[in-house]
């Protein structure tokens, strides 16, 4: 394609250069909470996971608090993940310097004290089930108020089942993700989506730091909700929303509203909220834990399990795009390279940069 | 060594530093015509191939025509091989952007049209069998009249067979290693090589773009000839030529003549050439095709498996030649490294160079 | 931690930052012995192997003596380690170029005679049992009165065997961790250490280039020595020391007497000598071979064997320390990241001085 034609191509279809959106190559945003375990990983034997680019252990005090301390000895960098807890207190495997639960150096064995405040980085940490949540920068910024759990995740209103899946490409891109439901068809075309998805109009909230869709559309469920509905072959209206809450939460929520029965029938309407919980392993790499709760088919074990399968089974959809697209991008960009953007990816650009601001507002900072 | 020792040596030997020459360091030349797969690799399923360091999908349209596009969605980086084709459209699995089969982007799934002219960009193919090929750079310079196909590739007068290794290593070396046939007797004592190849008078051509190379030698050929034409303990005379024809493609040519029965019946003379077709994955890895065709024992299918598998055996030599000196050059160079090049390494230098100005002469295009 | 907090914690305690020591990023020092190989791997077939960013090729001509040379050959590259030996001469498989013992090519098939003086790096070797030393820098500064052979090694008074490991980290972190004896009760608390180990008193000597550390402790002796000696269940004094002998070797003593039997019945005192060979095999990987002597439990082989795979268990024990000290490091270090340092780190501190110095005045010179 020569210039002169790439020129034009570019300004009538409004092309975005990729770096100015978050990507892959962002520094992250630190300043912010991030779920860093299910509650339930949690014990007396401390374990290692990095996040952030970071190496953290965690483990619970006596008494059952969640700790995150850097997993790095201050003295000769062994993983504190590979100590032992005694009472409140790790004690390193190299050199037997004990930290308390605040990453202080409280006996170093060689000596009568430890040299001074020594010690290791102490993650602020807030558990609510069933998730273990840390602000992964600054300690004095972590304000408790921001903390995006969400009630219904502890609500007895709900049933609800957790899952993890590891993703080997950046966390922007499976925000970006999230926030966009016109692949539903196509990439989920054999789980979650259904065909009318693709072309269903879209409302948008795109108001920094809200970004929100939704789209309605009349269709036949597919099997993972119209299974425990027991809506099969049935027409139904399947609003679907999607919510960026901040880097480390996403929400998805579904309400389902059978055509061939009364509505005055379905209030509460059966419905699905989605948390969805992402914390950059690396820039390059995600956790991404996932819980979701419904209002139907109350303490049925068997649709539990149903939809925790199905489910887990679409997610894995999304980790294949990811990994995917990270391997076309590993190969580098030919020269003039540039993503084409849609209408439908407005939420997602914005959101994209929203991030960027974050991250080039904290490495200014 | 010492300094002025080193230096004396230098000039005596005439070492020429590496970076004068085509290495794997050297950006890869995109203006030429490259094999990106044999024609029975091809179909209605979309395949992807890194090809010069960009991935391409590759199929079939409806009439059998090969198609070669940018594998990369414009959109979200996708791989299209992932998608599926529809007619001579094929769709992108992840939000449905629906490509013809020049690449062109023909229906966005979330809107009415697609906005404006967007689309990947589409490779030139020619299929010439067994092969097919394709130009990696500037379309507006793709010219027929350059394609590297050997009419006796495609010609009932002879037999044939093709095969495939791949190489961790640069295309440049596999290309020297091909133009020098010095090293039969070593590294192919057990496969192609005789002891008299070492020290045979070589005939070589260095005219820019022509490099090519002859050696005739009295020998009892190796096995994988003198069965097939039930020579075995005779005296014959070996002619073999080495020609470099372009970055994607070097022949090699066998004449045989049996000094134990007379010239007059040998008319034409036994032959065997062989298409070696050298397409860099990378600039440290290499597509490597082989297709043999012979004059003599038509139409035996065992004489083909037999040297069908004699030869896969003789090219491994070369693969694994090739792998472990990329290990010794992914040590790095001590201090004054000099590669050493003795008068029969003249040919595969020149051509190095060749190689060297057809890439700057990109670079600076 | 807010900034001023953290400059006076690091007023406080003395930390250091790591780039003023030697640590992983430090080019190797090469004017110095370091142990090639052990005996027993050498003989008329060459091997390969990479020591200090470089490959070698082994191996022993005729007369049994050991041969070290540059592996790769001066032409193409090739691995000479794949060629063979003939007599006193190794042919390249690739080429047939011909190299003498002192890494001089003396025969090029493809032509009368070599092009001059060429050849490969010959490095100056010293075998002395079990063990063959290699001077890994310039030839001309090869002291043989440097060798850091030790009598002991070879003498008839002494039982031994010798083992090899190989290490995924800095071989600067294993001569850290072979002069650090507070370790002992911390990391090999199941193999080599006991409680009384961390608290107890340190001798040092830190008078570059002399690093040496020992500590006497009253204990029931770890099983390694206590059975071989039948010490079981009974008090004993353990004088253990470390000695930093170069970047090559480091020297480990035991010294043992038994608390519950008279001192006058105990000379000579039963004593371990362990040489622990230490070879850059990168700068982020080591050679690690150790030979252990003793004076007591004389020829007997249930011993040997019973000692020798305790030492192996020990010894893995700072392999996996090592490896997993790497791996923090490999995150890469936060922002303002210091290594905190203690009082008995002393010698290992300023044995990383010294080793920098060394490096230093190489690079500088």
């Amino acid at each position: 394609m020569s210039t002169s034609i790439e020129s034009k191509r570019r300004e009538k279809i409004g092309a975005i250069a990729t770096a100015s959106m978050a990507n892959r190559a962002m520094p992250l945003i630190r300043n912010a909470w991030y779920v860093a375990a299910q509650g339930s990983e949690l014990g007396r034997t401390p374990i290692a996971r990095q996040l952030l680019e970071r190496s953290v252990v965690l483990f619970r005090r006596e008494n059952g608090e969640a700790v995150a301390l850097q997993n790095r000895c201050c003295h000769r960098s062994f993983p504190l993940s590979e100590g032992r807890l005694e009472g409140d207190t790790l004690v390193c495997r190299y050199h037997g310097f004990r930290y308390n639960c605040e990453g202080r150096v409280i006996e170093v064995p060689s000596q009568s004290h430890p040299p001074g405040e020594i010690g290791v980085h102490c993650y602020p940490v807030r558990e609510k089930s069933p998730f273990v949540w840390f602000w992964a920068g600054d300690p004095g910024k972590a304000d408790e108020a921001c903390l995006p759990h969400q009630e219904w995740l502890e609500s007895a209103d709900w049933d609800r089942y957790a899952g993890y899946l590891h993703i080997n490409a950046s966390y922007v891109h499976m925000h970006e993700n999230l926030l966009d439901l016109s692949h539903l068809s196509f990439l989920h075309e054999k789980t979650f989506g259904t065909p009318e998805y693709a072309r269903a109009p879209i409302e948008m909230t795109v108001e920094p730091p809200n970004f929100e869709v939704w789209r309605h559309v009349e269709c036949e469920l597919p099997a993972i909700y119209s299974k425990p509905l027991g809506w099969t072959g049935q027409k139904a209206i399947r609003s679907s929303g999607a919510q960026f809450v901040g880097p480390g939460l996403h929400v998805n929520t579904g309400v389902f509203r059978n055509l061939e029965i009364p509505e005055s029938g379905q209030e509460p309407k059966p419905m699905v909220k989605v948390a969805q919980l992402i914390t950059p392993e690396s820039r390059d790499a995600t956790h991404y834990w996932y819980c979701l709760s419904r209002n139907f088919a109350r303490h049925d074990e068997g649709v539990t399990e149903f939809m925790k399968n199905a489910q887990y089974a679409a997610f894995s959809e999304d980790v294949y795009a990811l990994e995917h697209i990270r391997g076309m991008q590993d190969l580098g960009e030919p020269p003039g390279f540039l993503e084409i953007n849609v209408a439908a990816d407005r939420p997602g650009v914005e959101m994209r940069r929203y991030l960027k601001q974050l991250s080039d507002a904290e490495q200014a900072g």
